[in-house]
């Protein structure tokens, strides 16, 4: 079972992401991972960490898939780019089941449903990000952006894929949430109102709408969205954080007493920032895929390409595909 | 020229919402207002803080709307309710020019629209919310929560009522932004493409499309969106900003050396959470009404109450609806 890695997607690609892959290794015995990229560049950055392993191949591939390449050409262009040789690399080798990557999410997006194809059933893969909790659970926001019109079965099948995937991560009974402008049945654009309708009717453990204030809170696993309002919902998270941090950081930098204060607070602010670094949870998957796509945040570091890894690992382990498959036939019954 | 305040809407209603009236009445000599609810305890309210002016009126109303009325039976059927007897007045009162109301939001928006009536042309009026920024800019976001489901027109008029309004307040040339999954013209939903255009052809300042991470940096003064993405970004705003001011008081009082460094930042702290305090900037304008609507926050105090007024009274004397009609109307041309 082998886990594919674009070892050129990402701010900090290559050495970030090949450093990642090498910890997931040392750190699973069971894992063996595949590099696409560079070969001499790849093979440059294992010899400074002197590291060899049987478990780790790499797969040469000259060319990169930037910020400004635009997602659906260069997947049909570029077939020499890190993305699109690891996407054929999967699609060809049945013991390659997934793939992590930390560049373009469009490219990895597009590249996913022209190369490996959507689930039977599935008309919408979605992009679903992990997110740290006020009371240390995680919750998964899906679609966050992959479908900026949906239809209200979309939106069943979100909240189905949500539920395998939170089960093969340990989670008993996902509660499944719908994000709402109120928490009363009624409320919402007529789309949500039928998604409402099919998710509670659905073999689910629906707990109902889901207020965006409340997100965070940690009371359910999954909320669902369309992928318009997941989107602005993950970013106005991100957004409001960032600036909430950064000018927490410049008041502890104003003054000599400021930054008193501050270094006796240091260590339990240094944890705050911790507790909600999303990157700890791994990358966020894109569910609907026939393979496992793990999509890392752009900034990744070694850290969270490991957990990322280590996470794909995991799903595919406890065959999240085939999971998926299986609950969205038995809905379509 | 009179400003209605429902007396008996809000959680610190009538206390806070009278006192905010009599401190508006301090501030501003022009101001004239009527104090809708039971005449006697608003009396009581008013000699226990030893105010009396011939610039207050009282219209007595007995009976209240509580967040548990259903707003459209309420508006209909509890005709002697503190809200539906201010509309009342309003509505037979020329010289009444504004309401300013801490209750029920759904109260207050079916309210309006049922006893006021829309502006011609304007067939979805808007809540819109203003926020502080991180550059001490204000920055309104509308709709955020009237309409669960909108037309690209509607945003347009949005945007226009919010153009008017920012100038209403003294901002020169508003930049007014589009709330978007990306900052490329050709992304987002159909409907939200098709309101860039809108947007990008009309008469207004439009800098194009804002992602939800940006909202709150204070570079644009006008945010327009659907009613339900709206409202999923601000109350994620909300939600994300009480959980970490929250985490933020629990780790100042988590020890005897965070209470000690938090002793130090004490008032910088205190001064980021006046800085982002939305209440120092009054209420949300319904906007696309006949007459000035201002919704404040149902946790309204006294300071709050008064700066709604103040603004409500800005408002109407800058004239504002005549404006907006006029706005819409060349636009229609």
């Amino acid at each position: 079972m082998k886990i594919v890695v674009d070892a050129f997607g990402g701010d900090f690609a290559p050495l970030e992401i090949v450093s990642g892959a090498v910890k997931a290794l040392q750190e699973n015995e069971k894992l063996n991972v595949v590099l696409v990229g560079d070969k001499d560049k790849i093979t440059e950055i294992l010899q400074s960490l002197v590291f060899l392993s049987d478990r780790l191949e790499i797969v040469h591939a000259p060319d990169v898939v930037t910020m400004d390449d635009v997602p659906t050409v260069a997947i049909r262009t570029k077939k020499t780019s890190s993305i699109v040789v690891a996407y054929d690399y999967l699609k060809q080798n049945e013991d390659a089941v997934a793939l992590v990557s930390a560049g373009s999410t469009g490219a990895t997006l597009t590249g996913a449903v022209l190369k490996l194809g959507r689930i039977k059933n599935i008309s919408r893969p979605a992009l679903a990000p992990i997110m740290p909790t006020l009371n240390d659970k995680n919750v998964m926001l899906l679609d966050c952006g992959a479908n900026a019109d949906c239809k209200a079965e979309n939106l069943l099948h979100f909240g189905i894929m949500g539920n395998e995937y939170m089960k093969a991560m340990g989670v008993k009974k996902p509660r499944i949430a719908l994000l709402n402008i109120g928490t009363e049945e009624e409320k919402g654009s007529e789309m949500i109102k039928e998604a409402h309708q099919l998710l509670k009717n659905s073999r689910l453990n629906f707990v109902g709408n889901i207020e965006a204030r409340d997100v965070l809170r940690g009371n359910v696993d999954v909320v669902v969205s369309d992928g318009f309002s997941g989107n602005v919902c993950l970013k106005t998270i991100e957004g409001t954080a960032e600036i909430l941090f950064g000018e927490l950081r410049d008041i502890t930098h104003s003054s000599f007493k400021a930054k008193m204060g501050a270094l006796l607070l240091k260590k339990k602010l240094y944890g705050l920032k911790k507790k909600y670094d999303y990157r700890k949870v791994g990358g966020a998957p894109l569910l609907g895929i026939n393979k496992i796509v793990i999509k890392c945040h752009g900034n990744s570091k070694a850290e969270s390409v490991a957990c990322a890894i280590n996470q794909a690992w995991k799903l595919a382990n406890n065959k999240l595909v085939e999971k998926v498959a299986k609950a969205v036939e038995k809905d379509e019954e």
